[in-house]
């Protein structure tokens, strides 16, 4: 029997917990003390809805950290080895958070407001208590808040097209990971080509509580002929699309560069990062691989082996019913690995082979046809 | 129907996961990004067993922060209020965390290990990162980690009687809040007087996994004949007890002066803390109080009314079984209370009547009498 979760004000609801309980929510997970859900149908089925129609997601959970004041830009470059210094007023970012080891701390994206406000759009951890920490250990002219804003994601191949009937054509316009400051219900709101999906889409940054809901049911009224459904990041998805959770597949104890994150870490900028001397003398013994088993199994544990030696761990796996193979990211000692293209892995049938693959996964390089549903 | 929690590596699992599950776990709630049973049997059953017997209770989500150098001491007191400049070895402290607004970043019970190492055993959210960033801004001489510990909590009327069993008579002379290093399986731990409710007990700060399991059934062996069970903090037991939870009583916004932690603030101490400055010239205008009402119901909403204003809201409540009462802890407006003994609140049924009360309650000085089971 799965446990229930218990519900307290200490887990924040959101504008649209409303709706989502009406829609038959099965399951949630608890991110940034607050409820996302994870299941409304079953996984597959939200998997393959998500992958063919649209969906509306409630990712209130994206917490917004907003650091506000001249010295803005000098704390968030101090949080992260991605060089931001030409960024522009509307883009956004994703950025390793990392400190003085080079370890992360979250991965967050960045938003430029303007120069004096920027948004940190996070992962899994308390960034606002880092970044105030700093703030006031390095006395820098900076306000550390977390506005009330509940991002509403709009995912799936259709999504565009739904969006576009809400906020209007022009939407059309936004290129991936640029945004644009759009008016609803007399309300300017950030607008967004992004989302945790590789299905396309948006994400609306809703920053009243009312219209949220109105929102909401706009978006189910105007999709009714699209099949838009309530979503959520869907576990088989992101692993196929190869999208990392912070927390599971990285944590505090790994670098950027084990976690093949490297292209951001602009190690020859002349920035001034926590991390950035750690990271130029990194070297890397471990990295974040992908893992194909070309059969359904359950693991018996998230053991890695080589010849019967333990040489990592897996941190997420599912069975991905487009290419009939569980999938996995594990972190994997180099040497372990050097020269091999298999490793092992335990299942409730004992042992089996488990090929490894770069990230994310390259599914027509490795030979394996997308099956329909 | 109750969502399920869906469990993913982000969400530790502990040492004791294994019997949790064993045992039956009905619900969790996530804390500090790990699982903590809330439910076994019910909550009413787990709450008279509680009440006269003895349990078993993983705490692991209670994270340890160590502060590990010569400038440990400095940094927790940056950090809070309450004057330690006088702690002992060995004793422990619970310490409200306050930043330069006199607002609570958590709850913690701090334990001094030595002049250079304290532990910080936190209530819900990244103590660790807050800490970090003061330490890095501040240029302080210290380390701060997050070690391998996970607390153990042996609770109810018959914990000293079944710790004796395993630890020794010794513990008998530990006084609430004191502590002992005992060594248990060839390791020493840190044994504490101390616990999240009212029934008395202690706390085993396990730091071996290993040994983490074969104590739990030790003391499942050596307490058969003192009805042990498996249990967790009661959400009855603990409102009925006075005790406040971070992220539900009490949360960023609030000051310990608001949230009837006055004694935990030093205001007069000449100590450098982050918070003594706003908190000196702190002006409360609101209060967290309890509420009692005297029969059992079903709220339809978390206000808190007076003459048809809103002036506060329920953050935690509970029916009492004991007391035969719906008791509440409810952040209220002073000017909205002043001069009354009571406050309407919304329930299914319509507006009832709510009685207020300091905290914790006096059930005497209200004339409850406790009922038994």
């Amino acid at each position: 029997m799965t446990p229930a979760i218990s519900i307290s004000r200490r887990l924040r609801s959101t504008p649209f917990t409303k709706r989502v309980t009406e829609n038959g929510v099965k399951s949630y997970t608890v991110y940034n003390n607050m409820l996302l859900p994870t299941v409304f149908r079953t996984l597959e089925e939200d998997y393959w809805h998500l992958c063919e129609h649209v969906q509306v997601w409630d990712v209130s959970v994206e917490r917004q950290v907003e650091i506000d004041g001249p010295d803005a830009y000098k704390l968030i470059q101090l949080m992260t080895p991605r060089n931001l210094s030409r960024a522009k007023v509307g883009q956004c970012f994703y950025i390793p958070l990392c400190d003085e080891d080079g370890t992360i701390i979250n991965d967050p994206i960045a938003i430029k407001h303007s120069d004096n406000i920027w948004w940190l759009s996070i992962a899994d951890s308390d960034v606002y208590l880092w970044a105030k920490g700093l703030a006031t250990g390095f006395g820098l002219d900076v306000k550390v808040t977390e506005p009330d804003v509940w991002p509403l994601a709009i995912q799936g191949p259709k999504a565009e097209d739904l969006i576009a009937r809400v906020f209007g054509e022009s939407i059309r316009d936004i290129r991936f990971f640029g945004s644009e400051i759009l008016n609803y219900g007399g309300k300017d709101m950030l607008v967004a080509r992004s989302g945790w999906s590789k299905q396309g889409g948006f994400e609306v940054y809703v920053n009243d509580i009312n219209l949220g809901l109105q929102l909401w049911d706009e978006l189910f009224k105007k999709g009714a002929d699209l099949n838009v459904g309530p979503g959520c990041p869907n576990n088989i998805e992101r692993i196929e699309s190869g999208l990392m959770s912070f927390g599971n597949d990285m944590d505090y104890k790994d670098t950027p560069y084990e976690c093949d994150l490297e292209k951001y870490v602009s190690v020859d900028a002349d920035i001034k990062s926590l991390s950035i001397e750690a990271l130029r003398n990194h070297k890397s013994t471990r990295k974040l691989m992908g893992l194909v088993i070309d059969h359904e199994v359950t693991l018996s544990d998230m053991n890695v082996l080589q010849n019967d030696k333990n040489i990592g761990e897996i941190r997420s796996q599912t069975w991905s019913p487009k290419y009939k193979s569980q999938l996995a990211f594990a972190m994997l000692d180099l040497a372990g690995i050097e020269g091999q293209t298999k490793v092992m892995v335990n299942t409730d049938k004992g042992p089996v082979k488990a090929k490894l693959a770069a990230l994310p996964f390259d599914f027509n390089a490795l030979g394996m046809p997308a099956h329909s549903k």
